[in-house]
């Protein structure tokens, strides 16, 4: 079984994006093993390119050599196209890492270090709502490679 | 102020969807008037296409001179260029319509009979989350066009 590991700056403060998120880490159980690693936002800087570089020191520590970075200006995939994905993953690989960055994005330390760089289309959303759709976005990916229904 | 109406099919099962939309609407509150308008899925009919035609009739009697679809085949905008067009619209009309379909989308009728395709990327999102990111993104618009800090 693949493990999944989804590196996130910035925690959840709502019981909403939490319960959205569980319910997803639920259904995915049966097809991962998913681990959420959350990192501190770095609010205590006030100039973005120090809490970048911050941020950016804790997220280089959980790169690993097949990490997948959320960027906009990342390679764009359908629904499809990620389920292939996944499953490539899945059989050159035991480990996979997503990495979710902050209110300001990430590094270019980070950008640098990633093997993928993966978009869900042009438009900005914030981390908390990013974390639910990719959370999502490989749940389907795994039905969808299960030949399930969900993806009509 | 404006009026946004969101035609959607099928309900929110799920608290945290529900709550995710209220926290939602509540911000949207000083920007416009938002409805949601809750459409039946046709669950009793098993053919797709008498489905998408059943809950098309429906969305159609919603339809207004402003009406947008989120489709997946739309014309994709980012965050700034959706809210450029918030911003016109709200010069424009006191109404505007955005419909999110069912589980198997909308039939040619709909399509054909809006005035905007919209899309936020080429992944599919269940129609929960769907409507979730589009309240997200029509805060997110409104911020944009306030000048505020909301979108880095």
């Amino acid at each position: 079984m693949i493990t999944i590991n989804i590196v996130c700056v910035g925690n959840l403060k709502e019981k909403f994006w939490t319960d959205a998120c569980n319910e997803y880490r639920k259904r995915l159980s049966k097809f991962c093993k998913c681990n959420i690693v959350e990192l501190p936002e770095q609010n205590k800087y006030v100039i973005p390119t120090q809490i970048l570089e911050k941020e950016g020191e804790d997220i280089l520590s959980h790169i690993t050599a097949n990490s997948v970075l959320l960027a906009i200006d990342g390679k764009e995939f359908d629904s499809k196209a990620f389920a292939r994905f996944i499953e490539t993953q899945k059989q050159t690989t035991s480990e996979l890492t997503f990495i979710i960055g902050g209110s300001y994005g990430v590094c270019e330390k980070v950008k640098q270090s990633v093997k993928t760089k993966l978009s869900f289309g042009k438009a900005t959303f914030p981390h908390n709502l990013a974390r639910v759709m990719l959370l999502e976005q490989i749940y389907r990916a795994f039905m969808i490679n299960a030949g399930a229904s969900y993806h009509k």
